[in-house]
């Protein structure tokens, strides 16, 4: 299998991992359909009727390239969080955005922190840069606002990466002390700050949108493919700065979003009372897989997103067994990647039928993680 | 409007234009929506009818990521193509895939060979990683391959780009002629041979699918966007070598094919009766189109794409003013940005009501532009 040779030295250095690996690809390999797609933290509840509706529509349109400014998608966002469009770019999604914002900052070695065992994506744009990862444990299952500055400060680290909430760990910081970790970074250190969640968090979690504007150094960044249902059609923006905003347009892919994309995701930011509904219907799924977690001596950790991370009480071989025993009954979890969160496994929120399936196949896969760890 | 000061040297010293202007962009400025939108080479004819049932049955189906390994659909492409499947990898049309290979082998001052004036997007996106463009004129409006092969071996590039039919000219180089070039290029130099038009190219212009797999050395590029008429969904392809092909997947942003273009473009694929008929329409459109140059005086030439370039047989000036008097009366059409192609008009087919408004409005705008002009 030979590639062609001039690759760079750093592409050629490489590996040739991937983030995750997709249910799909289970699916293959197993030549069975999961029962319960619970593991990507997805929104089982699906769009709304409306947004479906523009996406039928829709269908009529895709022959034209989007509108490369985004234009009626920025302007709906900018009404929506009192910003200006300026304030605003969309993307192919977060996972997109922050590829664009590590390569605008990242060159060979450079320095950059995250908590250790945060967002794999994040760090595989990273590396795919030349960057250097710099890590911080978590704190207590929390990113450690303290530890992360600390890093910052001491590797000089030109980006630091934080998500509130968290993923993989459904935990927050408040948004106090969100806004203080913020202020406190060198104006030379820019934040991304991932809201992917920000949508169902509860009260005193997300700053005001207008909260971090005046700071060229920060960046949020949000999607459409949590809460609103839309995982597929990569969909996310970022906000900040009108300054740092604009240096994208040097280099994103300016018809890169999809029109669907554009349609849909515009028709779910109009249809907020179904967003809300959305959200208590997490919320409600929330509490139940805590019962159930709690009926089978697992331990939920308190989450502000659409998923419930538990605690397995033990070492991550068993939590490790346990995936693979509920993989095998047809049910699609995953779990953190690195110690100690690894002795959790992670659980999305979903529709009743999928938790149905949870609750009845969990006792036994329970059972075949004990006896495959012994 | 202050940016964020920690941006790489590279990235600040960036400009912030845009490849391309977007009709929406225009039709915002004017206030008027554009009567026939034939600029873009997008296909008015649409995608099949069975493309958009796929799409509208697709709303239920995008609450979930899309498969990071487009399984399926570089499956159905290898069958398509007499290809395995990891000769293939899909991306965020020809676009995305084409910023994906010049970040693999372009960094600053990195010599990169193309014509000059051809596509604009590939130079956007080695200047965007610190690329040295070299440019080779075209010669009787055709890319000069001979030309191009002696800059690349002057220069020591490790990139070259070619367009095969060409974008905006229309006009191609045989397949034998662009076999023989490939095989004729150091192996040290990759070719980007852009096929986007490939689907509607009469025989003898497009090599057999495996004519070159033999080589590390050449990626192939294909798109939905054209003949498939499925622009807005952002799905293109790219095939070769197993090991070149494999190196995307150390940087491509794994779950950034829309699920919905994914599963259009599948549909699109299982339908191709449809493209047979499409193709017969896009010819019979070009010659329409070469018809009512003829009958304004304007000389089109031989195309083997979905548009026609029309020679104004004038200056740049005039061509200017006359895309500027057909987009007053509602026509949206563009034209090649540098000398000496920019003599030119570039008019994409399309369906018989776009090409009647085309015929009406044309004298008319000839005479404005001829006015301008004094």
């Amino acid at each position: 299998m030979t590639e062609f040779s001039g690759f760079t030295p750093l592409v050629q250095s490489l590996p040739a991992s991937i983030p995750f690996v997709g249910p799909e690809t289970q699916e293959r390999a197993s030549g069975k359909v999961f029962r319960a797609r619970v593991g990507a933290n997805e929104s089982g509840f699906g769009p709304a009727p409306s947004v479906k509706q523009a996406m039928r529509e829709g269908a009529e349109d895709v022959w034209k390239y989007c509108d490369p400014e985004n234009h009626d998608l920025r302007q709906a966002l900018a009404n929506h969080l009192a910003l200006a469009p300026d304030q605003i770019v969309v993307g192919e999604g977060i996972d997109g955005l922050l590829g664009l914002i590590v390569r605008q900052i990242v060159t060979q070695d450079t320095p950059v922190v995250t908590s250790l065992g945060a967002y794999p994506t994040f760090n595989y744009h990273v590396a795919g840069f030349g960057g250097r990862l710099v890590t911080v444990p978590y704190r207590d299952d929390r990113e450690d606002l303290d530890a992360l500055l600390a890093a910052v400060k001491r590797e000089g680290a030109p980006l630091v990466y934080l998500a509130n909430p968290d993923n993989p760990m459904g935990t927050w910081n408040t948004s106090a002390d969100i806004v203080s970790f913020a202020q406190a970074l060198p104006e030379q250190t820019l934040l991304v700050l991932d809201e992917a969640y920000g949508e169902m968090a509860p009260d005193g979690i997300i700053p005001a949108s207008n909260a971090l504007l005046d700071s060229s150094n920060i960046l949020r960044m949000r999607t459409f493919s949590k809460a609103y249902g839309l995982a597929g059609l990569r969909c996310g923006y970022a906000f900040g700065s009108t300054g740092t905003i604009a240096s994208f347009d040097k280099v994103r892919n300016h018809f890169g979003v999809n029109k669907m994309a554009q349609i849909a995701a515009l028709a779910a930011l109009q249809d907020q009372d179904y967003l809300r509904a959305v959200c208590d219907r997490i919320t409600a799924s929330r509490q139940r897989i805590e019962e159930i977690a709690l009926a089978n001596n697992l331990q939920p950790l308190a989450s502000a997103t659409n998923f419930v991370t538990l605690d397995c009480g033990r070492d991550a071989g068993f939590a490790k067994h346990l995936l693979e025993a509920l993989g095998q009954r047809g049910i699609f979890v995953r779990m953190p990647g690195v110690a100690p969160l690894n002795r959790c496994i992670r659980i999305s929120t979903g529709p009743d039928e999928a938790l149905d399936i949870l609750q009845e196949e969990l006792p036994e896969a329970i059972k075949t993680a004990d006896a495959a760890g012994r």
